[in-house]
């Protein structure tokens, strides 16, 4: 027990949704625990939200309730503000008004924070307080905590994440079941697993603000949700799955952060990585960050990315670590002034990897002359063919594998093939990541 | 860049090996990144290790060099100390001569703490500085600062980790290769992977020690090394490799920790999980710690457990943490007070769970007849029997598993079994870990 006077630390939470939610019921169930292991005396002073109903739900004092998020902001009672609402407004104008007011803040707004973590992590420089946002990357997963802490003596070099479970989850059933992307996606929209309108997880947006956020962390720079190459999973085909494993391969989203000399290379896609590598056994609607640093090496977070009580969990954590000093009547540290760097974001079309390339083709002698050309003529060097079962239609599949070749170059040859009489289609252009680089430039031990 | 003014932050080390010098080589290495991204003008002030020449071999300045480490505690100059020599004597020593004269300290020292963490947390709280071990439990993955912090608002439920990197070394090459341990130790010490004492590895001490660290923290009790029933895998063989995975499980050296309602449950044994958990998933010298609490449910965190830098990583990571105040002329938060509480320690008697027994015995006909009535005198039901290729000696394997049993009852039967005519020997007994009861307690999502 904590014999020195601690003073209450006044929270006030701003959207009672699912995440909002639970960190009510976290925070009120486990009031008792927090008092008694770490002096903290927590209590959620006001508490913001649409339906007055949720104050009863949650068992909040219906005294606390508000509608207006300006009676929070604006309480001088209120030490630490909690925005659990998500979406640019009024969020941006909740930031604004909280951190001026000199309110430490505690977010897990990735959409907001992938376009603005820089600014808003500024404003909260200038105004002497704390913006803590360890539940907008991953959920549950302690990513954020780790790369502003106990890694901090690294240099960055690679994150590589599973940050969307929706995806991971329709991905892993592809992969399990042999079934197709638009079934997945139906089942799992009646399973809750994906939402009505399911773009932002499916086109790769959710997963591009988590990369911009972890980016910005990891490698001191500006790195915005506009600035990160996006593509989702709608093209990832059964066969394709089914090419991979042939190949020793798995089919997954990934978000990709690199430091390299010539730019911050930022991305999301569809990849194939060794079916042994860790990320590849991270199923169903768990994420996972893989972080390499040049002297810790390889790394690897695991756990749920969303749900109500593991989001609560981080948004919890960041509330305590900012309660700790309040609670013995200090200040929490300040958000340190940005490092003011900008680092050049690299363009897509300068990616150099190995390419997966299927092509829907006339099943006919002499269709894949034209096409062995064409690859030929863009200077980009093919490892293997491989002609799958016939489509049905006077048409058949077949994969190319290529070495090492430009982006650009690759998608000048999937324009020229297109366009080629005897090529129905290119079906499936899929990156395979080099995950050994991935530890270019990690120390070697003694 | 930084703006603010701020004060160089002076390192004293003592012990310059294979993590000293990493953390050595990586402090100078880095030093304008710490300056520039957090304004930290880190510097090694003093180093004591056993050998001059050291110091030449690390480019440090051979002035900052002392083979006596009370220069290093009793210097005025110095802010932290850094303990990386090991051992219980002189680390105990340095540890009370550096916390009683108010410098920070950090260190690696697994063996010390296992047995210590919570007297010189104690001490370090009493003199109103930090005690930081991040290094001694799992190398570079960061779980003891996720624990600490960004995990802090969850109930830790259960820590099962695989937490030596030799004998999980010595298991997949086990594994992957059909060999026995002997031959697999004899070659992982040829290679550097196992010390030509591998005792403090294989059986299973060094994992313990970290289990009483991570459990010490993780519940805010009092666990040592000694609470931590220990057993290695020397007895494990490549047909009980072979058997489990038959089974569906990979065997793994877990140091389990979990909260029960009857007391701590701490114990270091090897283990067969389920082949898709991902703690499967973690092969060769690679640590990894899953991590369930209340509120987040299921996570792991995974990376090296040992090595020059990965170690250092987290060495410097805890420094930076300490330092990042001490720069900017403040003093780091004091250790907490101890948490009051001694939780009671379960015995291993009292474990209940499923077991696999392989038997050498007689290869005749109605050999098993007794041995099937000894289980069921002992109240144990069986749920399924395998007979093994011949031993080729007149007696032949077989391989029972077991329904929930009590450890207790497993010891007595085997007692029994052994004592048999027919029985040549009982050769392995192994726990199959129910890993969905390590998931008891966690809160179910709205």
């Amino acid at each position: 027990m904590h014999s020195t006077q601690t003073r209450t630390v006044n929270v006030g939470l701003i959207g009672l949704g699912t995440v909002g939610g639970g960190t009510a019921r976290l925070i009120m169930r486990h009031h008792d625990e927090y008092l008694h292991a770490y002096g903290i005396d927590l209590k959620i002073a006001r508490a913001c939200g649409l339906d007055p109903a949720r104050v009863d739900e949650l068992g909040l004092d219906p005294a606390i309730f508000t509608t207006d998020w300006r009676e929070v902001t604006s309480d001088p009672d209120i030490d630490i503000v909690v925005e659990l609402i998500g979406g640019e407004h009024p969020a941006t104008e909740i930031f604004e008004a909280a951190l001026t007011s000199g309110k430490h803040m505690v977010s897990a707004n990735k959409a907001l924070l992938g376009r603005h973590v820089e600014r808003l992590a500024a404003l909260a420089a200038e105004h002497g307080v704390q913006l803590r946002c360890e539940a907008a990357a991953a959920g549950g997963i302690p990513v954020v905590n780790a790369l502003e802490h106990a890694l901090v003596g690294n240099n960055v070099l690679c994150i590589a994440g599973i940050l969307n479970g929706t995806t991971n989850y329709i991905l892993s059933r592809m992969t399990a079941e042999g079934l197709d992307f638009a079934e997945v996606l139906a089942d799992a929209q009646r399973l809750g697993y994906a939402e009505a309108d399911p773009s932002a997880d499916v086109d790769g947006f959710d997963a591009a603000s988590k990369v911009a956020i972890l980016s910005s962390i990891a490698f001191h720079t500006r790195v915005t949700t506009d600035d990160v190459y996006m593509q989702g999973i709608r093209n990832v085909s059964a066969d394709d799955i089914d090419q991979a494993r042939e190949l020793g391969y798995a089919i997954k989203l990934l978000g990709i952060a690199r430091w390299t000399s010539s730019g911050i290379d930022a991305r999301v896609h569809p990849v194939m990585i060794p079916r042994d590598h860790m990320l590849a056994s991270v199923s169903g609607a768990m994420n996972a960050v893989y972080v390499v640093g040049d002297a810790v090496g390889e790394t690897m977070f695991y756990g749920a990315g969303a749900g109500s009580f593991p989001t609560a969990s981080a948004v919890v954590g960041d509330i305590l670590e900012l309660a700790q000093p309040i609670a013995h009547g200090a200040a929490p540290a300040p958000e340190s002034e940005p490092y003011e760097r900008t680092l050049p974001i690299r363009q897509i079309a300068d990616l150099e990897t190995r390419y997966y390339i299927r092509l829907s083709v006339a099943d006919r002698t002499g269709a894949l002359a034209p096409v062995v050309k064409a690859f030929a003529d863009a200077g980009i060097s093919i490892s293997a063919v491989n002609q799958l079962a016939d489509d049905g239609d006077g048409s058949c599949s077949v994969v190319f594998l290529t070495h090492l070749a430009r982006e650009r170059d690759v998608e000048q040859v999937c324009d020229t093939l297109a366009a080629l009489d005897d090529v129905r289609s290119v079906a499936s252009v899929i990156r395979i990541e080099d995950v050994d680089a991935w530890l270019d430039g990690v120390e070697k031990n003694d």
